[in-house]
């Protein structure tokens, strides 16, 4: 993402924790900041894509970070998959400043962040989202609007990624009966994926739950988890009992208890291949 | 179906237990038969289109039923979702008559079915598949050939619909989350179906669970049920444990449980919203 | 249990299936039958303590079976687990030649048969109960009147069996908790077993999970899944969902699938311990 | 509790933030103290029992907290449904002024309370929980050790909670299985509590569920679920997938989410009741 706002001409000053992470920008002409608050220009737009909730709490609250120095004017872009009750105390510290928080979440793995295909959800204050449009133009193919709630587009995130998981544990289940069943993996995912699941999502993971070859990760089994922890935590405040969230979450946590959590998010597909007595042809490969 | 088939040119002689049921297809040029053996000419092709397995049984092997008069290359061409145990049984009863069993279970609500837009999964004997091709075409927009097994097309079939029903779950539970944090079930559906979800059965669905009406049904809740107990059967015999497929088994049988069995499939949202005391729009409405 | 009744001065004539099994009994005086029906005494007692519905239905129905010759006044004590269907459908066929149908399953595992501290409950016509008391009194410590009903002591078996099932289940991933926890499991059974669940079955079943040696089967989890497997047919049909009861399925039939429908039914408690990431010392041992 | 110990001759300083409910102990002799602080002797004992983390927290380590008057050979004795991570914190703040943390959390209802008939469990340091025992004897019937970790009881509690909610849910489907086979629900439960069921838990819970009367709390079903999101908590860091504690948030967050979460425990099987479609005797006069 960042590579592709550089390409666009964008001017960007780069911060990691890890300083060798932003070489390959700065060889692109970025600037090189040493402190998260180096990376903010007064009244300018900085933004964050960090791993989870603690991540940007430290970046944005912690010493020499954005929110010492994003003032009047300043907008914080927030892409990261984070809380929405984070979000929420963010816009309001933000608030605080005359600044204003646009949460951007994205959907997408990364060949589709490379190649600027990404979906963008947003949610802030209508000034702010206008005046980050043309950068999410660079990064993604569409952008929808959720409204003026900080929270919106965060919750949007957790739902959608919550379908996508759901989706993963179904098929996984549907393949497993399928195989034992005497049907070839191949054409179950052919018929699905040209009638009614014939979408992107069904098409990237049905062959993923094919190949049955889990263990290069795109989308960590870690940090699916943890955004899935996200929406359990929403859940629980609000009062949802999501049933399927929960077993969700059995097989994903199960799946980093064997110390399949630096796998891809399709790893905990094993589970129900290994329920079912199926010894995953890919296994041996993965590990 | 039948109206598309006779509309095309093809002469049926067509028979349903409750006689008036066959009225309009007799009026629009069917002969109409007293018994389903009446329907078979020697040699010929002979359609099921009925509501479980126990019906299909006592259409094929009940007294006058289609097995006394299926004989020397007759095809039988079975378009119900029945279980994957029966497709075998009567397949073996057709070939000891020379007969073919021909699988074609096809997905799509009662719209498509109307403007010949279903996905028909076929399974049997090559040569009896070639025969009924020209139908198959008549009927839907596209057929996916899955082998000889008489069971297997009817094995995809169960797939599929755990795989709608599934999806129907996770949405609700979604919808209600996203509801009761704030967002509008419109703008959450408007994201999924424009980016990772953007496939017929979102759309369909989709927008069922948006309106929340309920009671209208294209593919009745009891019926759903059924199917869905098929796949159980299968999974239990074969040693598949599906815990997305228990869980939907709870959703759906307390709907009937609660006199909702004759309402939509889409009812069992209902479950999902409930647990989480919300209290329905259209509950008043769907009543 | 025949044994016991032998010991008791009950006059046995005993039938297996596999012949060499009774060798013992009729070393104990009682004789051998080669035929069910020959096991029969016209107005007399027969009992059956069979593995599942098709066996009790073959020796009931089949070709020399008992109902050939159980006629007027005679009683068939059913002490096998079997469905509540099957037994209301015996109790009419029995009926119908003026003989009577009494259930009486039991609870309890091998070493409380032989101690003759079985808990038998029993339902039936009250003519034939009294009549088989006696023969009770010999079996077990208690016994149980749940009524007229034939199915009515099969149902209340099932149930108990279930809240069987369920307790290992939760105790297991109470204990896979405590381990990961640094508590030792000794010490968790002890508290409950002195305190709240100080009862038969968390001592018998506690000690086996401390231990955590599964192999040796008192009560074989594939005969537990057949039971659960009844309980969910029962369930299914009077429209009742169980989510704990799918859970244990899907438990119960995941470790049949992986191979251990040998052993005892405490090897469901793999399950928990294996998603929790653990390896349980008796692993080895029991394979 | 605190009537038990006055009664016993232990004098003592009580506590409440809302002072009027400290009258009655006031009024058996208790001194009474204005805050947390006031409570503390130094180098004496403080007792804490209070609802939740944040509560306890707020007591010891708030202004005119605990925590700022405990110090040398001082013990805080922490007889709340705490999380053991709270606990260790305390534990360590304590250990810093050179007072001990005794966790002595107690599993009985009001009524055991009263009847001074709790089931105690401790762990802390050895010459700390020595010092309490006299007032541990006061209280209970038993006291079980669980060695020198402050969180070791806490956790032992939670999973003794999570055996008692699991007891409930399971015992509830099947009571619904029952009623819907023509069981009565008095004779399964006398059935379960005669033989393998033979204990407190079961007869005091089973007793509930026949009457069917869950209007009453002895159990705040909001608390209880608070306690089970603690057990929840301490899975998901531990690593431990735990499904039954899952199915069983469901079903209570869905009672508190319908408004009964000032009900007792209970009325958490009215979940089991519904979704089998039976209307409760009892709903309306909990209603």
């Amino acid at each position: 993402m960042a590579r592709n706002l550089i390409q666009a001409g964008v001017k960007l000053r780069v911060y990691n924790r890890t300083a060798s992470k932003t070489a390959e920008l700065v060889a692109l002409g970025a600037a090189a900041a040493t402190t998260p608050a180096e990376t903010v220009t007064p009244g300018g737009i900085v933004i964050t894509m960090l791993a989870n909730d603690q991540a940007v709490e430290e970046v944005v609250r912690g010493p020499r970070g954005i929110g010492e120095r994003l003032d009047n004017g300043g907008v914080h872009l927030s892409i990261s998959t984070i809380s929405p009750a984070l979000a929420r105390r963010l816009a309001e510290l933000h608030h605080r400043s005359d600044a204003a928080y646009v949460a951007a979440p994205v959907f997408g793995r990364p060949a589709a962040a490379a190649a600027r295909k990404l979906w963008i959800c947003v949610s802030g204050p209508p000034a702010a989202k206008a005046r980050v449009a043309p950068l999410l133009r660079i990064l993604g193919q569409a952008t929808y609007d959720l409204g003026d709630d900080a929270a919106a587009a965060h919750m949007m995130k957790l739902a959608g990624n919550f379908l996508i998981f759901s989706m993963i544990e179904s098929l996984a289940e549907a393949l497993a009966l399928a195989e034992k069943s005497g049907l070839s993996r191949a054409d179950v995912l052919n018929v699905l994926t040209q009638s009614l699941f014939n979408c992107p999502l069904y098409h990237t993971y049905g062959r993923l739950l094919t190949v049955q070859d889990y263990a290069k990760p795109g989308f960590r089994l870690a940090l699916a988890l943890k955004d899935l922890n996200l929406l359990r935590d929403t859940a629980e405040k609000s009062g949802t009992p999501m049933p399927v969230a929960s077993l969700l979450h059995e097989r994903m946590s199960s799946a980093v208890a064997r110390g399949r959590g630096e796998w891809d998010l399709c790893a905990m597909a094993l589970g129900a291949e290994e329920d079912a007595g199926l010894e995953p042809a890919s296994k041996e490969r993965a590990l």
